[in-house]
């Protein structure tokens, strides 16, 4: 129970990928190419049964999909983790339903003996709230590469050891 | 011509595929998951069409391959790529030719539009020479990241504005 809010955090199943369609198309960081990308992403989840990712969702009780999160093992480490996207439906932004969200991956995280939790994100103004967010959970800022993503956006990594 | 060897460096193709089991063989870095990972994509590069990276080999004026480059643009960046293999059969180790697939693969950036190499590398005793390698061919270190690997081998980001 996060302000008011009872939301359940469980694995990305079959029947959400409706739900998840109207929640990319209602958070603005999916407008280009990562919500191709994060589309592609759940096809290959939902179709196939090796995965080098997982998706959660938060559903509300009324069984609405209000947030997700991907991540995944990242190759050639043990025991690292990649966190891939964390977004929260705008309606319900600011009422914990992000740190539940990465609390239940940390945990299934910790539940399959990773240690490292690693998150590349952008510098751009889009991304302002979640480079607020992480620290907020105890990330901290590892490096920056200065224009990674495009001349004048840098790559900044957060990790967190758990 | 390079110590004395006369190198050519062009794009891998099907015929090489034994060329590279030989040389993966003789190149300690390649004993464990890189090497099944360099096969998995080496097999997905010979039979698929659309490619998310590219091979170059150098091979001999004899026609044995000896070294080879593996890169590809970083998805969701504007010319930004990663080299994610560079390797050379111990036997021709100091002769340049790391050197000329490095310079063959920044030339094809370039004319690709690219502006940005990035490389991933281990604080491991086993990359002791490319860590060595890639500050002499105008690569900087730019991040690290403690324990990445796993505990007590870090990764290490070199990067370089072409």
């Amino acid at each position: 129970m996060v302000g008011g809010l009872s939301v359940t955090v469980r694995s990305l199943v079959a029947k959400d990928r409706s739900g998840m369609d109207i929640l990319l198309s209602r958070i603005k960081e999916f407008d280009g190419e990562d919500g191709k990308v994060a589309n592609e992403l759940l096809d290959i989840y939902l179709t196939q049964t090796t995965q080098d990712y997982e998706f959660l969702v938060a559903e509300t009780q009324n069984g609405h999909v209000i947030g997700f999160i991907c991540y995944g093992h990242t190759p050639l480490t043990e025991g690292t983790y990649d966190l891939y996207w964390i977004a929260v439906d705008p309606d319900f932004a600011g009422r914990g339903v992000g740190q539940q969200l990465l609390a239940e991956m940390e945990k299934l995280i910790r539940v399959a003996a990773g240690r490292l939790v690693v998150i590349e994100t952008s510098s751009s103004p889009l991304y302002t709230s979640a480079r607020n967010f992480y620290p907020k959970n105890g990330y901290h800022l590892a490096e920056t590469i200065s224009d990674f993503y495009r001349p004048g956006e840098d790559r900044l990594t957060y990790v967190k050891v758990l």
